[in-house]
């Protein structure tokens, strides 16, 4: 069966990853950002999947910060997805880390440059195994954790999300068809901050009634070779 | 073959188009932008891709801008590439257009906003078929031309390419993997401009024996539904 194989192996077979910014209000007072009146996105490259288990690369010269995120993921193309029809095309979810060079954003923001280089940096989306929809009750009652080192840097309910999951599917959709495999990042709730290498990071996923539907784990090392930056 | 098949077939099968800004004087002055001291890129999603003959999809309240630009087809995966590597890992070439809306580019630029929205609409990037590589000479000696309705708004030389391609693939790669079947777009010339509803364009790719290896035509035409842009 195609599609189940696309969407369960979504990592490898993906197009693309959407990520929506700033979607949860404690998140974007803590980086004195301010609230989108629209869902504000950006791509990352599917390059930059890194599997449980894995190592971030830090690049050299770069502040490197965590940003846990629930994903989900397409399981049918679609082009202008009215937020009733969002359901349909939703295969299932994942557990996402959207690495950031966080010194290099405040550059590119300041610059109006793209963020592309800054969210784009190979192992930068750590991501759990696929988590097929029928074993989520409601996304919008899911609990988030992440611990660097075993202390908890971030804890929060997606049902702080701003715009939830089928008005960021609509407003995308009305840019770019979403495909099968795609990815959408929902955004990360407050409490981001920096890895160095050698820490270890530990994220879990769990519902109202504290199942646990996905783990992430993985480590974080200084890259070798590569981009240096150097502002 | 499994590699000619990715590559001939890359707005098919590809993954990710990164597309270089700012890379010949002459465009830099015409929108009073500053020269980037290393290559500056952003991602397109391949869902932006509209085969010859097709129609550009302007969005409501969108400057949707042309700008043709020489493509490089990724045909060998690849990381921290270093220059003098950087042709083995090219399989050929394809002329394309990199559609921008201007006038959203303009506020996301102000307010230190992600790009990907405004270069990512469906359709936003006219492609060409597939040109091997051993059609092409030396492809900084290649002539780009666009014409809106009859008339020519963009001509001039690969020559003035400011970063050579083995030096974008050595950029982009030393920040994210570059796969087989991604396409670079190199950057535009000066003479970009708008297009409206039933302007055709015609494109072509020419070597310095006047020989044309890739044509491409398009229309406009107002995109019905989808996103509005109302700032
Ligand atoms: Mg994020
Ligand atoms: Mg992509
Ligand atoms: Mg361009």
């Amino acid at each position: 069966h195609t599609a189940k194989t696309v969407v369960s192996n979504f990592a490898q077979q993906g197009k693309k990853i959407v990520a929506i910014g700033r979607n949860y209000s404690a998140h974007i007072r803590e980086l004195s950002n301010e609230a989108p009146e629209e869902p504000m996105f950006f791509l990352k490259p599917t390059t930059s999947y890194l599997q449980s288990g894995g190592n971030v690369e830090i690049p050299q010269g770069v502040t490197a910060h965590y940003e846990v995120e629930l994903g989900v993921v397409i399981g049918k193309t679609g082009r202008d997805i009215p937020q009733d029809e969002a359901e349909y095309h939703i295969a299932g979810y994942a557990l996402a880390v959207d690495m950031t060079a966080r010194n290099m954003q405040d550059v590119v923001k300041r610059k109006g440059h793209p963020w592309s280089a800054v969210k784009g940096f190979d192992t930068f989306t750590p991501i759990s195994a696929f988590i097929p929809k029928v074993a989520v009750s409601d996304p919008n009652r899911l609990t988030l954790t992440l611990k660097v080192n075993g202390v908890t840097q971030q804890e929060d309910s997606t049902a702080h999300m701003m715009f939830k999951i089928p008005r960021m599917i609509e407003h995308i959709s009305s840019i770019m068809t979403l495909e099968e495999g795609d990815l959408v990042l929902t955004g990360t709730p407050p409490g981001v901050g920096p890895l160095v290498p050698g820490d270890k990071v530990e994220c879990t996923l769990t519902d109202r009634d504290r199942r646990e539907l996905a783990a992430l784990s993985f480590g974080a090392v200084q890259r070798q070779g590569g981009y240096k930056f150097a502002p």
